[in-house]
This record gives C-alpha cells, structure tokens and sequence, in this order.
C-alpha cells in the first residue's frame, strides 16, 4: 500500500467507524477527519457538536462502544442533578463529556477559532490524526417539514426523527469557507484521496459540502474522490437515511446515492449484499462487505477503500501530486 | 417561642450550620437567608456562587458532609476529564455541582435576576425557606495584598489564603442594592430578629453588609441584630478569621469583633469557653455553647439564638412591629 495522506468525510457514529479503520491501518499523522458542523447546537448555554466529538472519542479509543456516542465509563451526576433544578434533560450529556463541551464554550469565547481547538483537543486526547471541522464559522441544518422548520437537533434527538422532512437548509454555509486545516489537508502533495464515509447523505454529509468553496477543495486536490455508500442490502444500516429518503421522493438504493452525490464522487464501494446494484452505477464500483461491526471489519474496510483508491489512480491516470 | 419570621446573613460552611438550625427549629417558610456574594466568581465561563449553594444544599440536605462544601455522593468525572483536555482544575466543581453551575449560567444570560433563580432552585430542591444573594447585581471582593490586588477565589482557593491581607475591597457594592426578596424579609411586619451567622467577618458578612442601602434595610427593622461571634476559645474555629484579624492589626478577640459590627449587631451570643470576654461587651451578651458539630448542637444554637432575640425584644421595648 502507497504511502501518502488520507481526508475523509465523515458524520458521526457510521462515519467515525471508517474513519477509525482509516486512522488504524494508515500511518500516524496521515489522516484527516473533516467533521460535519451542522449538527452542532448550543444547548443549555454550551456549544455542542455531536459528530466532532464522536469522531474525537472514537479516534482517541474513549467512545462509548454501546452507544457510539459520549464516552466509556461514563457517569450520568450532572443529568440527574440538572433535572432537580427543572434543567432541559432531552439532549443527554455526560460528565465527562460534558468537560469537552465547557472547555470548547470557554475558549470559543475567548476568540479562538474551533479548528484549532478541536486540533489541541484532539492532541490531548492523544489522536495521531487531524480531526478538523468542515470550518470555522458556524453552519446550522435546519430540518425543513410540513409544520415547518426545526433545528437540527430537535427534530434529531428531541422529536426522534419522527416528523417528515421536505428538505435541508444549512444556514451560514454561504459566508463559511474550509478551515485552513483542511484546505491543507486538501493540498496536501502527498494526498492518495478523499473518503467520503457511510454517513446520512443529507445531514451528515450535504452540511460539510455546502460550505462555500468546499465542493472546489475538494475536486482541486486532483485526486479520487472515493464514497462508501450508506445502503447495505437495500436500506440503510441504522439513522433515518432510509426514512429520509423515502420522504424526499428518492428510492432507497444505491443508485440514488450515486446521483445525489453527482459532481462531488468519483468511485464507489458498496456492500456484497447489493452487488447486483453494481452495473447500474456510471462510475467505478468495488463490492466488498462494508457493515462495520468489528474493529476488524473497520480494518478491513479501510483497506479496500485505500486499495481501490490505488487501483483508481493508476488506472485513471491520478497520481500524487508531488509524489513520484 | 413566638411565631414570625427570621432573617439571617450567612457566608458558607460555618453560617450555612447555623442556619440549618434556624431552618430546623422555625416553621416551614419563615427563614431567609440572606448570603455572601462577594466569592461569587467567572470560572470557566460559568457562574459560580460558592457560598449561597452551600446555603443551598444544606438547607436542602445535599451537602456533603465531609467537606461542608459541595453535594453528597458527588462524582468526579468532569473534572478528571477537563484536566485530560488541559483546562483549569484548581476550583473543584463535581458532576452534580455543576448543574447548579450551568443551569444558573444559562439563565443569568437570559436576564433573570439571579434572586428569583435562586428563588426557584431553593424551591426545587424543596427548601422551605427563601434563600437569596443579598442582591442581584455583582459584587466581587477583592483581597488586597502587600503584593497587589487577588481576586477572591484566587485568593481564597487557589492561593490557600497564604497571602497576607491589608484590606478588601466590594466591587460593584456601590451600585447594588438589596434584592427585593431581602427587602420584603426584612419589612415583614412579623420578623423576629435578624441574626449575623458566625462566618468571617471580612470575606462572608462585610460584601453582605456592603451592598448600598443594606445597613439601612436592616436597621429601619426595627427588631435586634444578634450576632454569633465566630471566636470560639480565643480563636476561630476554622478558615482564615483569626489569620486575617492578625494581619489587619486587630486582636484575635470577641471585642474586636463587636467592635468590628458596630452600628449593625444589637447583642451578642459568645462560646462559653470564652465567658470571661462577657464583661467586656457593650452590648447584651449570651454566653452558650456555639462550636456546632451536631445537628444537635446547630438546633441548641438556633434556639438560644432565637430565645435571646424574643427576650431583648420584651426587655429592650422592641416588638413585633404589627404583631401584638
């Protein structure tokens, strides 16, 4: 396997998975994790992002492995006691994790931008990789439904997915741009490719690629631009992918996956169990098994991922930039 | 005993047992508490009021213990996890603390007074008396020093009183004024007594006693103000009374301190290891047994406390005002 860096796109617990496989099996320092901004929120008077955390917990082997989000061993003193006090107890926070959220909230208002402080955090949680936010500026998904608009997390924790989407806003996209980390990492002579990870097309991923100038980073690093789709044998694994779906007026299937991401991704691997969905995908295909349970399958995932990357670039004339 | 009202100014651990005891021994609803705001402090972008939630949880029962500070069977978690992410560990705040902490941040910041929070938390926490700062503006003390000016926790916590002190300073005691919740206690027409708890005189009852129109307030009562030295045997029974008294030029005596609450303390109520002091006193003086370890003891206390204020209210022509 080519030496070389690796980004990847990622939501939060589908798309942690691979980016774990990926931070395992590459070299440290190679990878970065350009993580969704759009479900991040401020909830009782903290700044909370989901997805980032969970990225950082699993890249630093502290998530929570029943849950996949919030981290193992975790203790539960602050919910029990901000309930005595009327506190609003449906979005849970941990005490530990609720470290993370104080922390990013203090130094948010001292005028630091949030990449370089999820960087140091994620080098006091020990990560050898970059886990990086899409950008600095705030970009919020906004859940469209026929009652109307709902914030991201009310209609995602609070309200269990259960209203019908119509469609997605991602408000402050347009004056957000990719943080310098990225766009570095996307510079990067010695990239191999962008993974853009099993994760929710529509509010994991759509939130990184509205951020103004981030679709053109993105084709600039001249190299493959790999998909792992979210769908394994017709559906998807877990999330509201399937429901949303549905309730945008798109078949759930591979086919759909491809075209909604039209433009962004050059290749895709998609599960042995649609394998019949192979012939009908315009661009390249890899079949390999892709449901991720253990941290074998996350290994032996990233690797098909990064072997097909190779394959891809010699085929198609890619090369590294920079590299010989 | 007769019935009515009683207000007490408490600081933290040594005046929260003595109105623990008040709380005991009078009706359901006829406490305040009136406490120190002057060790109210930013930490980590969150309010923090150490001494009125110490008023809060032991009237609540929730104190620890062990510490006289904090809650019972507190967990730790936060704190482990903040130093892991190299935040400030040197105020300790425990996983149940906290929700005190975030949830009076968060509505501080929607521009509720802080009385009416406290107000609700004491309710919440099934405290059967009002428990309010003195008032809702800030007021901060500052500890001067031969090496310049400390902020109060800094001093207090970090520095572990070890600087010498040449004075304190209010901030913003100028511009504040009692509470309205303060202002009603002390106008009801069936308050008993005001009663000074036995905490430091400088950092727990003076930021109390420093809020403009404060003194004012409690002398247009009309009813006696019953101090409970904090001397015990010629010293102070813990904290940094006795250190401070030294370093300001003050004998470490019960005259200091009645010279010290001159204008605001009707009587006193002094340790009976310190009966000899009696004869010096100005004012009318009740010698019991004070240091309080017990439940037991804070009850004795409360009532000798209490016992005293209705004697001096028939003996020195003070009454009920509107109470027959």
């Amino acid at each position: 396997m080519s030496a070389g860096s690796v980004a990847a796109l990622s939501g939060g617990i589908g798309g942690a998975k691979l980016a774990l496989g990926l931070y395992r099996v590459l070299p440290p320092g190679s990878l970065t994790v350009v993580c969704n901004p759009g479900d991040d929120f401020d909830h009782l008077g903290l700044r909370v992002c989901p997805d980032t955390d969970t990225v950082l917990y699993t890249l630093a082997g502290i998530a929570n492995p029943e849950t996949g989000w919030g981290r193992a061993g975790e203790t539960w003193t602050f919910m029990r006691a901000l309930s005595d006090l009327g506190g609003e107890t449906w979005f849970r926070l941990g005490d530990g994790d609720l470290a993370l959220h104080v922390e990013r909230t203090r130094r948010l208002a001292g005028g630091e931008p949030w990449s370089n402080i999820c960087g140091d955090i994620a080098r006091r949680l020990g990560v050898h990789a970059r886990v990086v936010p899409a950008c600095d500026e705030e970009v919020r998904t906004v859940v469209m439904t026929p009652d109307g608009r709902l914030a991201f997390q009310h209609y995602f924790v609070r309200d269990r997915c259960e209203p019908a989407v119509t469609g997605f806003k991602f408000e402050g996209a347009d004056n957000a741009r990719p943080c310098n980390a990225v766009l570095e990492a996307l510079a990067d002579p010695a990239l191999r490719c962008v993974v853009v990870c099993p994760s929710n097309p529509f509010i994991s991923i759509d939130p990184i690629l509205s951020v103004s100038g981030m679709k053109d980073a993105i084709h600039a690093a001249g190299v493959p631009v790999l998909g792992v789709s979210p769908i394994i044998g017709g559906s998807a694994v877990k999330g509201p992918t399937a429901k949303m779906m549905r309730e945008l007026g798109f078949d759930v299937s591979n086919r759909s996956i491809e075209q909604h991401y039209d433009g962004v991704v050059d290749a895709w691997v998609i599960d042995s169990a649609d394998s019949s969905d192979a012939p009908e995908f315009e661009r390249p295909v890899r079949v390999v098994p892709t449901m991720m349970r253990s941290d074998a399958d996350k290994h032996a995932l990233a690797r098909a991922v990064l072997g097909f990357a190779d394959e891809l670039r010699s085929r198609m004339g890619w090369s590294h930039r920079g590299m010989p």
